[in-house]
């Protein structure tokens, strides 16, 4: 079954907005990772029942999430659906006609592998698809 | 611990949106509601592990998700979170200095307690504290 694995929230400081989900809402503050390559810091939060939240803050403005903060501002950016074969499912979503942004599935972070639909055939929503390293 | 309750995603096609989330994404449909009083039709997807999607589509241009399509367009509206206790959590949230939208509790769906932060004092997120009948 499909599970809601994360929601990516965009933010220009990284900092402020994990207080808020720390100090005040009560999220249990995670992993930490640069990846340059993509031009993000990511700042993990987790929550109960293994659906939790990842804080993006770009590092240049010439970057996906310092585009998407230019054009849309601050706020939530993607939600990620857990699935047990990523490349099955992006099979069913090409054959439902939906833009893939990935044909294939790719590294993710922690051993996962990820690929992204593209918003505009999805009513608005970036969706990743998330396999974890364990398959579930 | 605080849990992802649910993700509330507007659009002005809930069948069509449904369909891609039950058909291609594997998610199970649920309840369908609508809520006149707010304006709109609610429909239930649930996913394993207790962290749900909700969607949204207005009644009438003239309500809040109409009035989030015609400013946003569809994608993400809500990140509904569920806590022990939403009169605590709305207090801490006051006392973090957080625009509220509802000042105290209110009753949501399926016996509920709901209340909302407002976007601009997080970071562009449209915040629901969500308080099940039974606690946890």
């Amino acid at each position: 079954m499909i599970h809601i694995d994360h929601v990516g929230l965009a933010t220009a400081d990284l900092q402020t907005l994990a207080d808020l989900y720390t100090s005040v809402l009560g999220f249990r503050a995670g992993e930490r990772e640069t990846l340059p390559e993509q031009g993000v810091d990511v700042l993990w939060l987790h929550a109960g029942g293994g659906a939790n939240v990842e804080l993006l803050a770009p590092l240049e403005a010439d970057s996906p999430v310092g585009r998407f903060l230019e054009k849309h501002g601050a706020g939530m950016h993607h939600l990620a659906l857990r699935v047990p074969d990523v490349a099955q499912a992006l099979q069913r979503c090409r054959q439902a006609g939906l833009e893939l942004i990935d044909q294939a599935p790719r590294r993710g972070s922690g051993g996962t592998l990820v690929a992204f639909v593209h918003p505009k055939s999805a009513h608005g929503v970036l969706i990743e698809l998330v396999q974890t390293a364990h398959g579930e």
